[in-house]
């Protein structure tokens, strides 16, 4: 499985303030960019906390998009996935409508009534790992559902897992030209963070679009 | 007074692991960009955090560098300013050796003892807020004081308050290539953060350097 994360931080790292609303970072070329590499994907991955802040829905946006997924045999939209180890998706998120199939990716301790409900809203469940969601297997499980090539959209818990269990392949981080501070604001990366071993990028290109910064780079 | 920001982050906006170890963001190409850029200060300023983590010297690596400023009749190093409102700095830091002269911002809180100590090491007190120092009159009385050109390094704590004071005029992000990670690890501007009104920055340029990418911002 090829694994592609992306991000969008301001000039100091945050993905959101400390409130965790969601800041434009980003504009048109930008957003136009995710949508078409949402579009390459086979599905689009966020963990639990994104669902719960944002409620995204993950689909692609440009019909123009659509119309080639379908022309080459593909789903209108890329499935969606979401890490949530306890299944505490709520049953009416966006991320559950009837637009794509959507995995959840969930813990062994989560409680069968909001798997059930899930199940109940349309979810595929997978279940791996105990207290927390075993992302390598998880990986491996859709994978053999047919995903070879995954985006992950965040947040920075999520993100941060991806890294530390090493599977991403590639990371986009557009840099907005604001400041949002703040020690609690998330970041690309939190979790616990790495002391000493740091993941390796290759810088592969950089480019001016919108009013900010487009760094891509493969991981070592 | 003209204040220039610059700081080395992780392409995930981290200034440091959550250990507060130094981790090697930059290269050599970037440490001589940020040495002529010192040269070019009447002063470099950090905040009191970064003298007990770091123990930095700030003085101007490049001899050749150094040439250069006593020709044209300055020092030869910038003045080195602690924001420091209790005056924690330790009298024995590298920061307040022989080398170039040092002005520490207290509170007016800030214990006697201590500002004797710093005072009999060589340092020119400020006095200039109370359970914080005032970095607005702060930096007034530097300027009184002959510094025109103020080079701001961080850490993240101080980079958000110079923000916050509406302070900074130009801003250098160096993005290494590499993940830290950690949501208590230090970001680029920390503090309580924005919620609303985030500073907008004007991308001046952007280029390859080292392993990584430099941005330049103008603070609107």
């Amino acid at each position: 499985m090829h694994v592609v994360a992306n991000a969008a931080m301001s000039a100091d790292g945050k993905l959101s303030s400390r409130r965790r609303e969601q800041v434009v970072i980003s504009g048109p070329e930008d957003f136009a960019r995710v949508d078409a590499l949402r579009a390459s994907c086979d599905a689009v991955l966020v963990g639990v906390g994104t669902v719960l802040a944002d409620d995204p829905h993950l689909t692609v946006e440009d019909p123009k998009l659509r119309d080639e997924r379908r022309a080459r045999g593909d789903p209108t939209h890329p499935a969606r996935v979401v890490v949530d180890t306890r299944a505490r998706t709520p049953p009416g998120s966006r991320i559950l409508d009837d637009e794509a199939s959507t995995y959840v990716l969930v813990g062994e301790a989560a409680p069968e009534d909001h798997r059930a409900a899930l199940r109940e809203a349309g979810a595929h469940l997978l279940e791996t790992g105990d207290d927390r969601v075993d992302l390598t297997s998880g990986f491996a499980a859709l994978e053999a559902e047919g995903i070879d090539r995954l985006m992950v959209e965040g947040g920075g818990e999520i993100l941060f897992s991806v890294f530390e269990a090493g599977l991403v392949d590639e990371l986009s981080v557009f840099l907005g030209s604001l400041v949002i501070g703040g020690r609690e604001a998330p970041t690309l990366a939190d979790g616990t963070g790495f002391v000493e071993e740091f993941p390796d990028l290759a810088l592969e290109s950089v480019e001016r679009i919108d009013d900010g910064v487009l760094c891509r780079y493969a991981v070592e």
